[in-house]
């Protein structure tokens, strides 16, 4: 059996892992999001690809869910030093290897899906990992920064409301900005309502070597309970990809990353709101739609979901959704898989 | 007072904290040889500029001389787990942080003499230190590599000799290659002759900004007991130095780095060989040659050497030369110091 996984980080990781529990000759190709790529200390960092290499090749930190076990974390102490930041971000001593590598290749001329190959021969992680793309997409977000944020910079009436507003009058007017995802995500923890959420690069972007020929060879297309709108919509982002994905003709099955009208984890709701979707499981669907999605699944908490889903013209079933282990994720791919073929054979 | 120093790693690292014990108050500026620079998992390493500034600065290993105290090589391990090499060149998570930020400057746009600044921006070594050049110099050491030996390849009888011997016939024959000084110095450990020594560069370089004018602006000019070869002699490998030494009109005072026919520490006696030079403290001072120094101190042990550098015109004297501690090696400043007085007055 093909599967083909479309997977953002610590969410399509696990879910990965539980996929591989559940059908272990299964031959899985995993179409990585890179919308969350960002260049550090003059390196590029890819988080989400590394989050699914580390946590299928055995060398993720469990408890945190992204960055190596046993970590680290003396080089960026060191860099602090020399005042050269973000501090935010979290890279360790053993993780800068990855990224080191991975700038060295591309440096010398290799495509980021042949890094990501050669990387992903050191830590075997059981599956076919291709980025959605070799070219560069970063997701930024439009916010209103509070005034003092460190990122702010000095007030200058210029922001949202400036025309209200004289400079340097009102107080908590906030500065309006763009920045990247990473700094909305890490350093705010998305404390301010994301305004817009734009996939930069992405119109133009190609899907990579191999992306196209994977989906039109799956037997099944899954969705893990991943962020809807910076992990799948920005691989949905790049043109071709969702197309080829609709005309597939083989079941496209999600998994619902809202449970109880909130994220399972992450915050996906707040870039939710960004894109105008609820954050419900049934929104989740039909901001998807009955176009792309045959099947998906909702948790148990949330089965008043189903009929309206299925209105949508979505098969749906409410099922345990919650990853607290490996088998338990393992029994979600399962139902997955099994909701694929009740698919098909309609 | 103005002294300028011509400095190479280790050596000249412990000679110039001698002479800051010796005149805390004199304006020092250190021109770094950058000959040994080497780019290594894309980042640009500059050993004996950070050798200088960490010892100076209070960060350096004091028992290995180079690198930083209380480092640890979690980084290079995982380099190694990638199959990324070389393995043979120390550099520990905390080093890496001073070659993560000179090659992110570098690439933004700043020459080595602006990143160097903003480096010891942090570390306050008391002196200031500016590389020889701004321009890539490296040095290259022509040697015949053992058959066997990694760097050799497939022996293809293409080498030295492989005219008598036909190709896969004889043993030993070895394989002639131009390999980086750090390749020599490090992973071969000086163990096979220097055939040729050259600063690859040196010739269409420039001389950094700052460089000349402290010469033209200095009283004294020092070479510390650093390697003649590939650390003074790179620094005046690059043209307008020498010139610049030899007609500043100030006493220019030597030190030498042989003691008792042997190098008092490292291999510069290989590096002597390929340029003809003996190891002796007479063949250094007469290769350095009475048009560019004015004096010269050998090591009590070497006190017959003196007559034979006087009557080569370099005033001599005769004083112990071992840097065992601060304490000695500050003695030996003021003797060098109290040496280019004497000359001065002449």
């Amino acid at each position: 059996m093909r599967i083909v996984v479309l997977a953002g980080g610590i969410g399509g990781a696990r879910f990965l892992r539980g996929l591989k529990r559940a059908v272990p000759d299964a031959d899985i190709t995993v179409i990585g999001n890179t919308g969350d790529d960002i260049h550090l200390f003059g390196l590029k960092v890819c988080p989400d690809l590394d989050t699914v290499m580390y946590t299928l090749g055995g060398g993720i930190d469990e408890e945190r869910g992204w960055g190596r076990t046993d970590e680290s974390f003396r080089l960026k102490e060191e860099l602090a030093a020399y005042g050269v930041g973000p501090e935010w971000f979290g890279l360790g001593d053993r993780d800068f290897a990855t990224h080191i590598v991975r700038t060295q290749m591309l440096a010398a001329g290799y495509p980021l899906s042949a890094v990501t190959e050669a990387l992903c021969d050191r830590w075997q992680p059981g599956v076919r990992m291709i980025p959605m793309t070799d070219d560069r997409v970063e997701t930024h977000v439009a916010v209103t920064l509070p005034d003092g944020d460190p990122a702010a910079g000095p007030s200058t009436g210029s922001g949202a409301g400036a025309g209200e507003t004289p400079p340097g009058s009102a107080a908590g007017s906030g500065v309006r900005k763009v920045i990247h995802f990473q700094e909305y995500w890490v350093r705010l923890r998305a404390s301010v309502p994301a305004e817009a959420v734009v996939p930069v690069g992405a119109e133009q972007a190609k899907p990579a070597p191999g992306v196209l020929e994977a989906i039109a060879a799956a037997d099944v297309i899954l969705f893990p309970p991943s962020n809807p709108v910076v992990s799948i919509g920005t691989i949905l982002a790049v043109p071709g990809i969702r197309e080829a994905i609709a005309e597939a003709g083989v079941p496209v099955v999600g998994l619902s990353p809202i449970v109880g009208d909130a994220p399972v984890r992450g915050m996906a709701d707040k870039v939710l709101a960004a894109v105008g979707v609820e954050s419900t499981a049934w929104a989740v669907a039909e901001h998807y739609g009955s176009g792309l999605l045959d099947g998906w699944l909702v948790d148990t908490v949330d089965a008043t979901n189903v009929e309206r889903i299925e209105e949508a013209g979505i098969r749906c079933r409410a099922v345990p959704l919650m990853m607290t282990d490996v088998d338990a994720t393992a029994r979600m791919a399962r139902e997955a898989l099994a909701l694929a073929e009740e698919v098909r054979t309609v």
